[in-house]
């Protein structure tokens, strides 16, 4: 992956299990490549809450003493990447209040894009704000609802919000599953005995051992108390818009989506990149980690080999003092390691899920290069990343894209140093990821098409 | 002074100085003795804030590079002292908002005795909290004022809001200093040139080289912005009922309250106490530090010489492993040490500032006599606390107050195995206290009197 | 990998760079895999040390401004692991000493077989020992040889001690290089332009854009300093011993030992055990990651197709809280997770890089089966490990080793739920370490076979 | 206290209590004045050390748990101050040692004015150093003492070191109590019950509740084991010659050194003090907390009220962010304030207990005359400081000492901005200082007069 697009959220909850903190603090950690600048859970123990957040990962932020502080059956958590500045422990999610019904906490994923509107509507009546989340205007709509409980409140301010959202909403005794109509992020429920899970991706349900349920559907809500479980519709059942990003990159392999292990639909896009790009070469190799299963696709489907001629510092995923300008060549070199022994003399396929920025991208071609590869070839497993995302998803301004500052494939292969440079046509995106889908299903492919599944606003 | 009422905050601004962070860091640490437990600074630079919060004394929780972040020519600050339980960044001061005007800060030395009832209507009316302090219904209430502008909003919310307040709030712009009508809390104001500052005490005008200018009196704001000063009034001038316990103890004795210093009026204190209680003894001795003014006072009035007959280890103030149940004994000595020489068959008067508890007054004799004094005489600076106070003094409830627990002064004495206990009158208090006040002022002695100034509420 | 064996340390040293600590800072990075419990760095600016260690990752240990006071042309760093209890800062490496002739600081990979009664012989000299390490023992001989100069003391302290060294020690202006006369512990060397790089694994050099120069002999040691490289021999150059563990499992698979690509011999490892155990199987899957290059071997050899039926969860490596009795049996799948799709109504072969104690390859092989495949065959791609390493792995007693408890494969397979267990033959691992060395060199393979390649001493 | 002198060093020890390392704790914190820099406990069972060393104040160092590890019935602490540079930790006391007879710990207050000799020597013979420190020393001549047993090497090796020790060394089973020959720094024994307790300060002994048993003897040893008390001496009774600087400056107010409480021997000083120099004022006040006995007793002899004229911030021992250039200025006012109700138009005399710098003088005086002082009388209740101490007092050089940077006192008051500056004559601190010891009885007074009880020794 060159660094670029980053989701921003993830999002766990668990509904009567003794154990509610421990299992989100499992089902965050296993759903930590969606956030890492933040965590936090919020326990209830049915008449009030505990909660817990900080800044770093799940496993930085809590220990055994404060987990076992955060008592109760039920508990939602929330891990979160954002791109501000300093401060921002008041951002760092499940947001904590208190309201005229009690204490109501909220958790996530996605991004409302009618924020600005709401928030200087609600300004207007007087509303004050703490933090600069779009999350805090939520919790506003339901407090400030004509609908007298929770239950009627809750599912009544869902229709006033427009975007995407994966929502995990609990009061003392009371918690509210909602995914928005688009069904742009993704949400799953799973069940573990008469315990419910709810969680943005299928590892995390993995992850403690419970059994898929099924897939929230947009526009559907959930309150799950101790009569039982309501659900009910805030929005028409549409089309599904779901991110393709989470298929190309943002998911873990091991999660399934829709029916499809992501894992599955990598390979297939690295098989449809090689009937769409046939190449003359001798060994494909993937930017590790999250290139591979497309790699081994492409080498399945184009008959060339697929060798592990990149390999990552295991380590390289911590933060380390970066070089200074003396040794600032190092930079990839710190991360990435190329094989001679299996890149020497040789013409190489080097697959990646996507270029955002185009920078790392050049680096690695010139360590291939260095290891003695004779032709490099760059194939890439998501079609080319123009648009902005107004969904949730953290990437650099339309101006630094990269395939918005060349002007075709060409022109793009001479800037990173490849003998050629392909990129997989959106049809062929669409092919992988729709296979298992109604006719009338669809997926968000804005960032590459420009066509967004919702209404847009001013800010 | 015998561990149990604790003043809870203290407050600090600096409008149009250049360093105006850097003077809040010093004016704090001054007023550190006010609050121990967060510490606060809010920025702005006539734009936007910039704050830092956290945990512990004004020099733990900040650094020269988070001081350096703080830019802007004006600046809030805030330290705090609480007793409630675990997580509670999130009720450090300043409060900062966003509200329909832009940025708002309030920092609040006091209690609301209307909190409860304020709360509950706001919430009512759809206002989500995020903090349990009532300092924060101040924000919403400016939020929801039919009045636009800051500037009327502001005065207008300080008549709907009763209890003690000696308060700052912060726009990008503008400054606002408020206390209550009944000038529960010190509030005073300085000059540096053209900056103006405020603070809880004098001692912070000092620390930072500041001219005093005046007190501000109950019921009176001002608005300081670019434009100047405005003053107003939000109530009648009335009565003062200045709380007394700041003389007798939460003030600095360098500072100067309503004319006064506080270091004279503990002596007086000590004088008085002496006339109202002659005693045969052979040396005046003082619980250090706060009442060694006293103990000068009674000696200086008795003739019986003052001697340094108690040393406190100058680290007694870090929080240290208090001893083990084996250990327990060394509790005091840990902190007081007793000076054989001085005490060794004397008749001792041991000259304190207060009695709340009653259990270190007890420890203390003990240590005296331990020492190898004849005599105890113990002779309290201040009368019997009975009564809870209602305007934000952390004390002990009424049941656990030693004064409430026994019926007069020589069961007292026993019980802290004194050979007689003896306490200044309340009228020795006013006497020493109101000297230079004009006839209609007066001082809050609820606490000792259970005359309550204001109106009280239901919870 | 099922835990158990671990390696113990990385050493790394730069002489005649401006940037030495800095390099160094990134060759321990690469060397991370090494050694996760301390780093350290020692620099010399040519008059004296200035030296940095600390507990934890070398990211967690060093900052910018840490580094940037570690000034100097030339710089030692030194990462371990340790099983040993609490307070052990002090036996981080370098460790560093004053002496007759001035600074002196040594990082040592390996383990001296002598090291008991070299330390009795010391003490009854009435030497002082700080840390519990073997490592001080080579400072006190240097300290006490009866040769003056470091050039000289250096190599004859060398004859003194047996074992497995892969050794650096600095002076103010010296450097020097060795290797025990079996080579048990891997040691290359690279340039720089004129700056000389020593490194436990060539992956090192690669990360700091060293070119590999050539690997230290058995036997052979090196003085470095401003009068050029002096080299010499302190034993005569016989059978090469290299541990090969670090083919199986320790060294990066990106580094080159004795030419080498250690990438290829895991490969090879797997093709070999294809060919000594054909299974009927659907698919091939690796415990990942170490396991990925003998799981591909493996397929490519079979026929079977490699697939990637096992995911790790990208965070594992940080240390989480571990599940109480609960949830205990969530703790191989908070680590790792299998991919239905792939798994499920297959016969698999699963492929691991070795056993040591057992306990994890059974949960893993459980959770293959609760993903749904039919049948599991395990194939380890080394020899079982039987006996004891006396060079410096950490790993379980004899007792606790899996091989040691069970009679035959068949029996262990029983044990871990397998439909078969199979295990590399000796033959099969030399076969594929063995290929470009001459006919009189070898490998250490006494933890499969119990043949110790040096002299054994009582504790 | 103008800055400039600072006692290095406190120990305490504990023989046969269950709570051994909690009542060290308890100890350091009362010694903790005499060292801020670091703290270390090491405990022994009888068989093995356990121990724990941190650089800051006892109770940043140490937690219930750390403490709660170092059990055992014997322990020895202290507490360091020290000026060097930055990673300092391994200097840190009682430094710990494993010798050919087993577990070694030292604690040591003072300086060995042979330790450049004897490091040189011990180098020679192979000794290799970890610390910079003299104490290191001690161990490696205990290590090679010819004496077999430690009953017999231990006071064999007092006779070879020369200098100022107050030493604490203990092994796993026994403890070793020792002063130098001149008895330069002091050092008390106390019982608890059967318990054996040895510290720096009597005041140490106070805060455990031990009884005091008697002072150390200088030259004197003794071994505290299961089999009893032996004591011994290492040199001839001759002259005492403790530090004068501990009456004047360095021990706790509340210590008895030598029969005579450390606070009534400051009164005597300011007494005579007032006597050599008599003044016509109209109020005393003194720079708060040191000085406060002296300024006592110059009020009680000259007649003239003494009064709290200067106030301590009592949080101003915390170290804060030192104003920037801009605000240089308020340097003292965030320490100290003066009490101008007190000091206005008042001729004042200003008690202080030394000058070493005289920039903080200057400062004092400048402040109390801001606050309407019409004159300052500074009167100092020590000798000018003129030497250096070879002792363990670390001092500013002979060039930057006030005494030696102007010829005579009329000089040095224009400089600090006084009337008039009169400092204690050697006659008159001897006077105080010596009473109740014997004619042959001296003091250490070599930093006002140059006269040193040991020899020197070339470094």
């Amino acid at each position: 992956m060159d660094s670029g697009m980053q989701e921003k959220c993830g999002v766990f909850g668990v509904f009567n299990h003794p154990k509610a903190s421990d299992l989100t603090y499992y089902g965050l950690h296993a759903l930590q490549h969606r956030g890492q600048e933040s965590a936090g859970i919020v326990a209830s123990d049915g008449k009030s809450f505990r909660h817990h957040r900080g800044m770093g990962l799940v496993t930085q932020v809590f220990s055994r003493e404060i987990l076992d502080g955060l008592s109760g059956n039920m508990a939602i958590g929330h891990v979160r990447y954002s791109t501000s500045g300093a401060s921002l422990l008041q951002n760092a999610q499940p947001l904590v209040f208190k309201y005229s019904e009690g204490d109501l906490a909220v958790a996530h994923n996605g991004n409302l894009v009618n924020a600005a509107i709401e928030r200087k509507v609600l300004q207007q009546q007087g509303a004050i704000f703490q933090t600069t989340t779009d999350t805090e205007i939520i919790a506003h709509l339901i407090a400030r609802s004509s609908k007298k409980y929770f239950e009627r409140a809750g599912p009544e301010v869902l229709k006033r919000i427009d975007g995407s959202f994966a929502l995990l909403i609990m009061t003392d005794k009371q918690m509210l599953v909602a995914l928005d109509r688009h069904g742009l992020r993704p949400l799953s429920l799973g069940k573990i005995g008469e315990s419910i899970i709810a969680a943005s991706e299928t590892c995390a349900l993995e992850a403690v051992d419970a059994k898929f349920w099924r897939d929230v559907e947009p526009g559907e809500w959930l309150i799950i108390d101790e009569k039982g479980i309501q659900t009910g519709r805030f929005a028409e059942k549409g089309d599904i818009s779901l991110c393709s990003f989470e298929f190309v990159y943002f998911a873990r392999p091991d999660s399934v989506i829709h029916g499809r292990s992501v894992l599955s639909i990598r390979k297939e896009l690295g098989q449809i990149l090689a009937k769409e790009h046939p190449t003359q070469a001798d060994v494909v190799v993937a930017v590790p980690e999250s290139s591979v299963p497309a790699a081994m696709g492409f080498a399945q489907q184009s008959g060339i080999p697929y060798e592990m001629g990149i390999i990552k510092n295991p380590y390289a995923g911590r933060s380390f003092i970066e070089p200074t300008q003396e040794l600032r060549d190092l930079a990839v070199r710190l991360k990435l390691s190329a094989v001679r022994e299996i890149l020497e003399d040789k013409r190489v396929v080097l697959v990646d899920d996507s270029i955002v920025r185009g920078t790392t991208s050049k680096r690695i071609v010139q360590l291939i290069r260095q290891a003695g590869a004779k032709e490099v070839h760059v194939r890439i497993s998501s079609p080319m990343v123009k648009n902005p995302c107004f969904y949730g998803v953290d990437m650099p301004t339309k101006e630094e894209l990269f395939a918005n500052k060349h002007e075709h494939e060409r022109a793009m292969g001479k800037v990173i140093g490849a003998d050629s440079l392909a990129f997989l046509s959106t049809e062929g995106l669409l092919e992988a990821v729709d296979v298992d889908l109604a006719d009338t299903s669809s997926r968000c492919i804005a960032c590459f098409s420009g066509a967004y599944p919702t209404k847009l606003y001013l800010k």
